[in-house]
């Protein structure tokens, strides 16, 4: 009896040690380094320090959980997006994939080009060639359908460089930012040029965004009863394009308030970053820069893909925090790969 | 000493036994009745047994909260829809406070019958008449402006049988069960025909439904820049009918998965209970039937405003519940007034 008060009043004491050292740990830690992908600089101190103020309950520049809304671009801003947008490259596989029941595409552009490998074709085909691909390839199924061919497509397309999946290349730091602004009450979603229900496939898993805060370019869906089932059918017309101006009008329809942070990486990113800061109270504009070619890309003014050219100047002009991916950024990608 | 000690101990274990009982008459007052103004039977019983199943860890119905998503129509569901609906009153206020800068209104159709109070002309000028009137009245200002027009209006209108403000006629047994809902980790989500940014002025304060949680019918908006200041213009144009086959639509575009629990009251609402009940797992679709023309009104298949016929079928050959206003309620209304 003696023996087991003992173990059990030292098990105790053990036992709390131990939980509050662990929990003292734990606290320090991470209040060392939420960013621990970041070099230490004023970028990554600039982050901290706005969501210490925005937190600090008392403080002039307070905000309720409820209000913080933070808001993300995809490509180029959450995973890479050279040399070609992945949703692009999804459309191009899946001409590819639909050619067999599609013999009259051996003659008719733009699939001929996509299917002769003709990358001068596809460029005269032009913006317009560019949608009706992305129209063809991404209707004529149901919502569930679509989202299962995406789901097959993403655990073994490659990206041509990197040779891992594309939910591979997504950036570690960012990441750590979207992970850290959730453990501070921010509600993250994404909005981004790209298509809503492709990135809903994986948002959730890869960025621990859910579905119904994901905002992106849309396609019409008609609801039909087919063997009385009912379903959504994809139809072959965009609807939205959430890019440029339509990123605030997105912002509006679907969060119907003012995020307080916003991160970009392109020009498409400004009038999202501008109505950002339009709002009252304490703001965070942030814009994701491509200057390391050895570990990433290097491209800005004069890229066709992801373009920053106005929105740098703006963002020079009015001090947006400009991240520097060459020096601000200890690791690119997660290290843990999830290709075998 | 002694003393201190006795009274520490006899004081600790006071508190204690105090916080276990009121800890315990709390859990067990919530046990017993989570919907008070519910009269007991099957129906609320139905309500409170599909929450257990689909919350109970382990059990066959589970659902994780990520999943609990709820979706509930607003005019006639959560709100009074009769004699009009609200929003065609807000409208018809608005025609009239804006007759002094349109002038050539006193001679225009559907304006002029407004303005006369002309309820035949009105009715002549059909479902096109009515959407002159709400694209005019909801356009033309910036989504800042409309709100605040909103909100002021929500504070002085009031319904012409009750003598309340429209705030004010929110049904107390489902204002229970959003709240019932949330409690147990659902996401409460508003599917309406109404209009979004009409919604989203009240939405948070009367329904504690946020307005990115908040889906309806919206017109078109314009990103402009106004002396500098990024604005979001309304434009005269309906973009989306949040209504019948646009719901699932709207839930789709807006949350991208399924409801596994739909409410609504009228046939606009039988696609939405359609898509909620084809899917996979523990589904729970309710309607609410308006039988109490004493507290509230009585209507269904004959009824102008918020028919309810198709649906009323559907519901019962599947089987979904059929609240029964008169008879499920204890109370119709909130006991407390806004109005002074």
């Amino acid at each position: 009896m003696r023996h087991r008060h003992l173990l059990t009043r030292r098990g105790l004491l053990f036992a709390l040690t131990a939980v509050g050292l662990l929990g003292w740990l734990g606290i320090a830690k991470a209040d060392d380094d939420p960013l621990p992908s970041w070099n230490n600089g004023s970028h990554k101190q600039a982050i901290i320090d706005f969501v210490k103020r925005v937190t600090f309950e008392g403080g002039p520049d307070y905000v309720a959980p409820p209000a913080r809304i933070a808001t993300f671009d995809n490509d180029g801003t959450l995973w890479v997006e050279q040399p070609a947008y992945t949703q692009l490259v999804f459309a191009l596989d899946r001409v590819k994939a639909l050619a067999p029941q599609h013999p009259e595409w051996k003659t008719t552009q733009p699939f001929q080009a996509v299917l002769e490998g003709d990358a001068k074709a596809l460029e005269a085909a032009g913006e317009k060639g560019l949608v009706e691909i992305v129209e063809t390839t991404h209707a004529g199924m149901t919502t569930d359908q679509f989202d299962k061919i995406v789901a097959d497509w993403l655990t073994t397309a490659q990206h041509p460089r990197f040779k891992r999946i594309y939910t591979d290349l997504v950036y570690q730091p960012m990441l750590e930012l979207l992970a850290y602004l959730r453990a501070n009450d921010f509600k993250t979603f994404i909005v981004s040029g790209g298509g809503q229900e492709f990135m809903r496939v994986f948002a959730d898993k890869t960025y621990g965004v859910p579905p119904e805060q994901v905002i992106g370019s849309s396609g019409a869906t008609k609801y039909q009863m087919v063997d009385e089932n009912p379903v959504l059918m994809k139809l072959p017309k965009v609807e939205f394009i959430d890019d440029g101006p339509g990123k605030p009008v997105g912002i509006q329809k679907f969060i119907g308030r003012r995020p307080i942070l916003a991160f970009g990486n392109s020009d498409g990113d400004q009038q999202m970053l501008q109505w950002t800061a339009a709002g009252e109270g304490a703001r965070f504009m942030g814009l994701v820069h491509h200057t390391d070619a050895e570990r990433e890309y290097a491209y800005d003014r004069d890229s066709e893909v992801g373009r920053l050219d106005k929105a740098l100047d703006e963002a020079v002009a009015k001090g947006w925090i400009v991240v520097d991916m060459k020096n601000d950024w200890k690791t690119i990608f997660p290290a843990e790969k999830t290709t075998p």
